[in-house]
């Protein structure tokens, strides 16, 4: 296999570098030929890897991916080195087809560094001015800098109004006081940021502007800045952090109690409990296993990019569904020509910036584990974050254990005698955590012995915060979120999480059927009182024909239910005509608010359905683009064009599913978020002849 | 105390007696009294019963309430006998004003009996043809019943077309195989129904019509049915029960696995814990008690009509609500013009027909209890339940216990190092199961570290169920539910529960804001970019000012999301102008959709809104009466009537939440429904100046 020249510190250089939240990662088998092998009519497919290479010695630059392998991998037998020899490398795209702009976030990237560093000098008479001497990162400055003042950390981020010619970043500066709470500088924005451009891979070409200043500008540069203070055209402001008071232990941005606050115990420990649930051997370093609880039986895995996904799902042995995937996580916040952002979490990816999971609180101490591969390296000595394929190692990325559950999965009283009656409701539960930067995901599987899933969403972490003059120009920032601290607003956002949800009911040909209850009068059903006629209310079936926005999508609607349900329609009951299904239930959740032209929601068009029903194809596999983080409104996956009128009876379909919350800001989710969240669920519906919990072991009734 | 005369048996006789949910039940105390008391500012307030009398001997006979008391009950020293003597009986009620055919649902009525009967021997000939011998309650009929065939339960339902001049019943019957599977006869209607009239309290002018049989009529009599029959103008029907197979244990219709079945274990079984939550003292038999958890503060018990509620609730030393009360339960089902129903559950009691909760299914072992006062009786010899005050004995009708948690009230991973931090979310449940006839409501308050409560209800038992005739006249059935076994169907039906939401935010004069997400342009906000205008997502908040169905009701609009928080304006913080607060945040629900003058909706007006705010009053107690389960177009409550207009600014003020769903039938709904539920939130809202949960012990980090 031919070396591929990479330089992971210098991606702005002219040289090719592997990059990306999928610099390395698993290429999914075709489902065919997955399928023949999970049918035990084939041969287990050959595993290729899918590697992406930003090429800046391109002309033009661009990003490839490659299709590499086969690649064994690690076995009993050891791990695979033969394949080095052997592999091919496959071209994936064509040259130019993604522009080296769109090329992915990279945690290496220190482009903008010279240049901001100059711009805060330039300006630093007024940053002290405006916050006190807290610049450690400006060099050669005395002044800018005082000891115990904390510490300036710079983060550029994606900005909305990149193009495929322009990649442009936004450049924000927020105080921390010590390393040990880094953390702290989430709800210490500095009142300065700008803009950075890179046309080009040519870095003479690259350049600083819309700076904002105390929420004033923008102006075209760090001059103009400050000849427009010199001129008495903007006002200083005065954001300081408090020093003694910000950013340590006991403190308001701090997680944990206040100084000398009497604290509350936290969970009881569970003493450790013999496993009822088993796993599948732990070859190649336990990024997968096949797992085996209670009539269920599934593979899960955690993907670098996109995080918890859980493959060939069975319950009782029938087949459930192929795919079951988190498939990406969005937030779009509000804000001005400046400062409005939004993430595609996957792009950042759902386990480089993760920690690995902590017993007794994010699992239970009996729980079992995943690895996910991590890529992203911490640079004690530089305190500064870097990226490197060749240094991959597992991350503790998801564990899986069983629920102490209070529940019932059924239960009863005869009324005759007020004797109860009914059975326990344990479930498994499969859960990933993934920190992107500020955010923590908590992400759910929960299996249930009646044959359903819930899949939840849980937010955690810091919150985005942006500071503003409460007397200010800026003082509009109170409608654009909400106010949680002195001279601090949280921005409004939203949440979306998206799921692909690739249901194969009883085999792979499904079709969607909607059930909606209405309120009428119906023919033939007599509805004629003493008192007058009535109405009723009765349900609506159809079986979904095509693809489309109208055609195959739905948002919940409180005021007129429907149920969707993947169906198949060759396995009806010869008795009563049912054709077996699952049901896609959305729990409490929002849709798409800003228009369909917004660069963030034509990077996530997904975000305007609860659920898209498409047509499965391998090349759409996945809602979103990590190249899309950058040029939004000229994305490389726009969602809407799956929706292109194919038909969409018995065939293989993907659901699409969009569970979201809209995040009003309140000051008790500072420091921290208090953690909230949301679900949808997967239930059987016709699929078994009676409640598949009925042969869980009941309790002796109890009087 | 002067006696009054009862009779328990003969409800259609010309005499008084005691009946109904609320029979005798606590009258809660005017709030200021109360609270007086528990700021420490005045004394205990005496407690009186509020005791309804039928008054079958009053011309026109009616319905009285009285208030009895004062009532000293059972305290430390031993039970009351001294206010026998001295109690004083006080009308609440004018004569006249609740008819005596709104009287309650009685379950010792037995005035269908004879003319049942009678109506049934008329028929017994078209009915064995129909259903085999299975006729064992038709008296001095051989022919009507053969060894082994099972039995038949009748029982009489409110009927939808009652009015307050004739109360009218519709009288179904049940097929059972064997008495310790009573319930299986949920699943068994019998192809015979008709209405019964009571006009008055003389039994001489009760008569049945509308006779509906193999879901042909209706036909005045059962003369003219036998008739219709006779002549071929109506058709016969076979749907006779499958002897040996149906009814018995392992059958599709009876709880448990089918005979031969593998089962699955249930819950693992887990040890006593130490108890970290402390009750009050055990006085007055367990009726209620004062519980303090982790910061709550709070006093809990179960009313005999509407179930659980808790009072005077605190949180870390702040007032939270004075009343958080399940209210009402409704269910809504599909059907024609002689079989649509509802259920006002609060009418039938959620407690009387209810069983003492079985630790370690309902709850776990080491939860404590606390009863509910039940006057339903099982009369073993004649297989009947009866209703008798005098013959109260206390059921184990709600639990207290610590939830074994697996969550974080937050959690975070530093992004430089993958080092994790967090703090478990463990916490306290006060959960209510409440069986009435098939179904059983399980209601849960689950109070967090965080200040946050969530009230739950989730649906159990057996579903309604209608015989239907797949290729007959009634196989429009079809489309008023679903088919979940030979020739059964089960309707539609819409669940709806209702709770009186009593917040006192830091005090009792409250306002309520209203925070809504919209996205568009924003005067004062830059929103030009090099690519165009933008728009954003900001909030915009106002204070609701006067009760109305537009001006103080809402469901959830998945596509325009808001935010409702009680608040308190006077106390308004000084720094950052926060008024303190709490949100009400709807779970996955649904609302109404009968039209307005639908009598289903007239009874229960509150099911067309999830919140609904109204200025608290002590004549506006409940949102609905125990007296519309009948004529339930004349309703005694017009919830609507409460949204007058009044001022809800700066005012004592209830939020009625209604949290529902609709229920799409399947068949894992058999024999028991699968259980499912929905909820809402309550959560601090600017309340504290950080996440109420910071002083949860964390966990120390671990790699
Ligand atoms: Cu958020
Ligand atoms: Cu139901």
């Amino acid at each position: 296999m031919p070396a591929v020249e990479t330089d992971m510190v210098g991606p702005f250089r002219k040289v090719d570098f592997l990059s990306g939240t999928s610099a390395v990662e698993l290429i999914e088998p075709p489902k065919d030929v997955a399928q023949r092998f999970l049918n035990g009519d084939g041969p287990a497919p050959p595993r290729f890897a899918r590697v992406t290479l930003v090429r800046g010695s391109a002309d033009p630059p661009d990003v490839m991916e490659y299709k590499v392998g086969p690649i064994l991998g690690c076995g009993t037998a050891g791990c695979d080195t033969a394949s080095l020899e052997t592999a091919t490398i496959e071209p994936m795209l064509a040259p130019g087809a993604v522009p080296f702009q769109k090329r992915p976030y990279e945690l290496s990237d220190s482009a903008v560094n010279d240049l901001a560093l100059g711009a805060l000098s330039e300006l630093r008479a007024l940053l002290v001015a405006a916050t006190g001497p807290v610049w450690d990162i400006i060099p050669d400055c005395d002044e800018c800098h005082a000891p115990g003042m904390g510490h300036i950390q710079a983060l550029p981020f994606n900005d909305f109004t990149s193009s495929s010619t322009d990649r442009i970043s936004i450049v924000r500066f927020f105080w921390y006081q010590s390393r040990d709470q880094l953390q702290a500088m989430w709800l210490h924005p500095m009142p300065i940021h700008f803009r950075f451009s890179q046309p080009s891979a040519d870095a003479s070409a690259f350049r600083l502007f819309d700076f904002v200043f105390c929420s004033q500008g923008p102006f075209a540069s760090a001059a103009a800045v400050a000849a427009a203070f010199e001129s008495g055209a903007i006002d200083m402001c005065h954001i300081a952090p408090l020093i003694g008071v910000d950013g340590v232990a006991g403190a308001w941005d701090v997680p944990g109690p206040a100084v000398g606050e009497t604290g509350r115990p936290g969970l009881v420990p569970q003493p450790p409990r013999s496993r009822r649930f088993s796993l599948g051997s732990d070859v190649g370093g336990n990024n997968g296993r096949s797992v085996s609880w209670m009539g269920w039986d599934f593979f899960a895995t955690v993907r670098p990019s996109t995080g918890l996904a859980a493959m060939d799902l069975r319950f009782k042995g029938k087949r459930v569904a192929y795919e079951l995937a988190h498939s990406e996580a969005v937030a779009m916040y509000s804000g001005n020509a400046v400062d409005q952002v939004f993430y595609l979490d996957s792009a950042y990816s759902m386990v480089q910036l993760s920690g690995g999971l902590m017993p007794g609180v994010d699992c239970p101490t009996d729980a079992a584990y995943l690895n996910a591969t991590s890529w992203a390296y911490f640079d004690a000595a530089n305190f500064s974050l870097g990226s490197d394929v060749s240094r991959a190692f597992p991350l503790r990325a998801a564990c899986i254990f069983e629920r102490v559950s209070d529940a019932t999965v059924w239960r009863h009283t005869q009324f005759v005698d007020h004797t109860p009656d009914g059975a326990g409701a344990p479930s498994l539960v499969v859960r990933a955590v993934a920190t992107v930067g500020n955010y923590d995901y908590i992400t759910e599987f929960e299996f249930a012995t009646d044959g359903s899933v819930e899949v939840s969403m849980i937010f955690a972490g810091y919150m985005e915060t942006r500071y503003y003059l409460p007397d200010g120009v800026s003082n509009y920032e109170t409608k654009l979120g909400a106010v949680v601290h002195d001279k601090l607003v949280a921005p409004l956002h939203s949440h979306f999480a998206n799921f692909k949800v690739d249901l194969d009911v009883v085999g792979h040909v499904n079709s969607v059927q909607k059930t909606e209850a209405k309120a009428g009068k119906l023919a033939g059903v007599p509805l004629n009182t003493a008192n007058g006629e009535i109405v009723t209310k009765y349900v609506e079936s159809s079986i979904l024909e095509v693809e489309g926005t109208e055609a195959s999508t739905c948002v919940p609607d409180v005021r007129h239910p429907a149920v969707w349900t993947f169906i198949n329609e060759a396995e009806r009951s010869a008795d009563l005509g049912l054709a077996p299904g699952y049901a896609i239930l959305p729990g409490a959740t929002v849709a798409q608010a800003l228009p369909d032209d917004h660069p963030f929601v034509k990077a996530a068009e997904f975000t305007k359905y609860t659920i898209a029903v498409t047509k499965r194809k391998e090349d759409e596999a996945r809602a979103s683009s990590v190249y899309d983080l950058y040029a939004p409104g000229e994305p490389i996956v726009s969602f809407d064009s799956f929706l292109d009128g194919e038909s969409i009876r018995n065939e293989d379909l993907v659901a699409w599913v969009t569970i979201a919350k809209e995040h009003v800001p309140r000051t008790e989710d500072v420091p921290l978020i208090t953690n909230f969240g949301t679900s949808f669920g997967l239930k059987p519906w016709n699929m078994f002849d009676k409640n598949a919990g009925m042969d869980v072991q009941r309790s002796a009734p109890v009087k």
